[in-house]
């Protein structure tokens, strides 16, 4: 492992990526379902517009292309018999995205292609490679539509679970039903699955979503784990009844058994060091003006860093809703709806971005930043059948998941060199 | 006044009449938007219906029937040049409401036209009245729709506000647009409007709404006053950032605020005597699992005996919501949709309830239960034009505004008596 730049690109061919990059991120903000935000999640006209999109950026590279199974957009380049080192991320958002998350590291893994390749084509690398590159833009990572995250990447690692195909949209729609309007066949999913004998691993560039770069003056950072998650539906159920009629003792009012619940969340999950929760979605019904509410339903998010201090703190919080709930005369459940063990990056792959890290920003003394994401990546589910690396890229202010999310056109720049440099490291090791 | 009934009709009569209230709730409650759950809104398809059914039921009664300007259906018997004595309630609903809320009182009182008619149709009264009975099936007294509540009434009120020309319903239809769909010309509303000198008064029967009749163990009750009202819209303002990636100490969480707003609105209100407050609608946006909500919408339902007491809880909550919002780095704001001062019932038309009441319950010794409505009704828009009245029926656990509200045949029985009777009993009084 060296410090010493293998790269062979002009800083001006670096600086031309990342312009490119901020450029296409603009183009695929346009992509989407509602003319005033960003929104486009899996098996969506927006979904299928943005994989034409990448397709062509893709074979612009000289890379073979396909959409596999499960609508996730993957480009090959290099040695059709060797195995392969994935770049990727994913092109789904939020409702209300921004531009970056996801999408940044999609169109990062490209200008890498295009800076690694010998520029007239199918000639192979500039620097010899051991492995061929397939970059792929995942289909759904955030879980927008149907609740459950990683449903692209899943497919890809192979643990696609029959139980999903009746999760159902906002509308009813049923995602069996939505593979068959976008043209895939729900009964060939396993066909996106790859074998592990057919990866070298699995790297990914993403924003932070988060502050601590921002806060540490720091361009980019080398990831050690991503966070364990887990999700619920949570539903507390009362009596809707008349809200003028109805005086206080009779009342089992459901919104104040959940907004009790909401602020339990935030008491015991803010009192540990390593766990956030978050009551992100929030119904109360019939939801009238003048209807003491008799349900409501809400989302529950938690992440932490190690598996065991999160379970203990649902444990916690669902002793605390039993007591909330059974003094208002309320009932409550949860189901779970996403599970997912902390993944930890490979020692290997966290080695060579640290390298590529070193190279791209040679001045520095110290290693580079070390951080865990509490937000979860594509590599949650890759961790199933290949080493898992990512690098950080810094996100102003922590904002994500937001209008106003940003990254710098520099610190992309920074993070095309590093991820260059971070292959070009992983070359030299055995595949 | 006396106690004696001057009721000419057979408990026979009565019983069956009863019988008929019973099976026509049933009939109006298959006239909904959905098919599950009982749902008539203001200007929809169903309430078209149920207006073609009331006027049908009014002319069989030898009623004279039109719908007014503002969608309300009126039958009229009697005297053309005579004053009316306005009997009535509404037939429109709440979301997943009961089948009596407005509904009985609009059946109890065509009964009480057909006990007190001569029975071969036009040849007048059983017992000399000096006023014509007209019937009207208020169109929008819940606000379901539109938020804003009394609609029809305000238009028979003459308080139409042009104002409330662009309220907007959950589709974004305005209140005009949906006029004009509905066949109504928005620019003749003013002649819904009625002159005092064409009234009477207001007498309406109505379940009662809440638990105090049930617990009491009394069927029927006069109405002191129906509780002064204000209904606000409320936004909580903080910032959308993503679940996983914002750290407590940079979170705005617009849900958290309006919990502790609505855990606020309870505290508040419950410590004083006259007072309830309710949140029914509570929205947290963008809405998704993994996004901390940056904007809660909510609505708060004021009601009081008093409109001085409610004025000062609201003061309070207030002083609360900017202490809880600082603390949190959030904004609120609120917008009063709805404000209706407290009406008090006639005197005369207090005692004429209450004669009704002792002529169907002879072997009471007491006087009848006197109570005030938290509720809100169409005599809060009557009385600004009109003596107004009330006589409640018994509400098993004051169920209301949910599937569940019920009201017995034998107590409906009840409720047509002695409405016929109070009727008979204004009629010996000067019109």
């Amino acid at each position: 492992m060296t410090a010493a730049s293998l790269l062979r690109a002009a800083p001006d061919a670096v600086a031309t990526a990342a312009r490119r990059v901020m450029a296409r991120c603009e183009e695929l903000a346009r992509v989407s379902a509602d003319t005033a935000s960003i929104e486009r999640v899996y098996l969506s006209p927006e979904h299928a517009r943005v994989n034409r999109l990448a397709a062509e950026w893709m074979r612009e590279l000289g890379m073979r292309t396909w959409q596999d199974a499960a609508g996730n957009q993957v480009g090959r380049i290099g040695d059709p018999a060797a195995p392969a080192l994935m770049l990727g991320s994913h092109l789904d958002t939020v409702l209300d995205a921004g531009r970056y998350d996801g999408i940044a590291g999609v169109l990062i893994a490209l200008e890498v292609v295009r800076l690694l390749r010998v520029p007239s084509g199918d000639d192979g690398w500039t620097v010899p490679l051991p492995f061929a590159i397939e970059v792929v833009a995942f289909s759904d990572e955030e879980g927008t539509r149907f609740g459950k995250a990683l449903l692209g990447s899943s497919a890809v690692a192979g643990t696609w679970n029959d139980a999903w195909w009746d999760l159902a949209d906002a509308d009813g729609v049923s995602l069996r039903r939505a593979f068959l309007e976008f043209g895939l066949d729900p009964g060939r999913v396993g066909e996106a699955a790859r074998r592990p004998d057919e990866l070298v691993g699995y790297l990914e560039a993403h924003i932070e979503q988060g502050p601590e770069l921002d806060r540490a003056g720091e361009p980019l950072a080398v990831v050690s784990s991503i966070a364990s998650a887990r999700r619920f539906q949570l539903v507390v159920e009362g009596e809707a009844r008349h809200a003028g009629g109805t005086p206080y003792d009779m009342r089992r009012d459901a919104l104040l058994g959940a907004s009790e619940a909401a602020l339990a969340v935030e008491r015991i999950c803010s009192a540990e060091h390593h766990i956030v929760g978050t009551v992100g979605r929030f119904e109360a019904f019939p939801g009238a003006v003048n209807v003491i509410p008799g349900e409501v339903q809400f989302s529950l998010d938690l992440r932490g860093e190690f598996d065991g201090e999160r379970d203990r703190v649902w444990d916690a919080l669902a002793r605390d809703l039993d007591d909330i709930m059974g003094r208002r005369g309320l009932r409550w459940r949860a189901r779970e709806v996403h599970s997912a063990a902390a993944v930890f990056c490979a020692p290997l792959l966290q080695d060579v971005v640290a390298g590529g890290i070193r190279a791209t920003l040679p001045t520095r003394s110290e290693a580079p930043p070390v951080i865990f994401s509490r937000a979860g990546h594509d590599g949650m589910a890759l961790g199933a059948i290949a080493d898992v690396g990512m690098l950080f890229l810094r996100n102003p202010d922590g904002v994500s998941h937001h209008p106003d999310e940003a990254v710098s056109a520099g610190d992309v720049a920074h993070g095309i060199r590093a991820l260059a440099e971070a292959v070009l490291l992983r070359g030299t090791e055995p595949a």
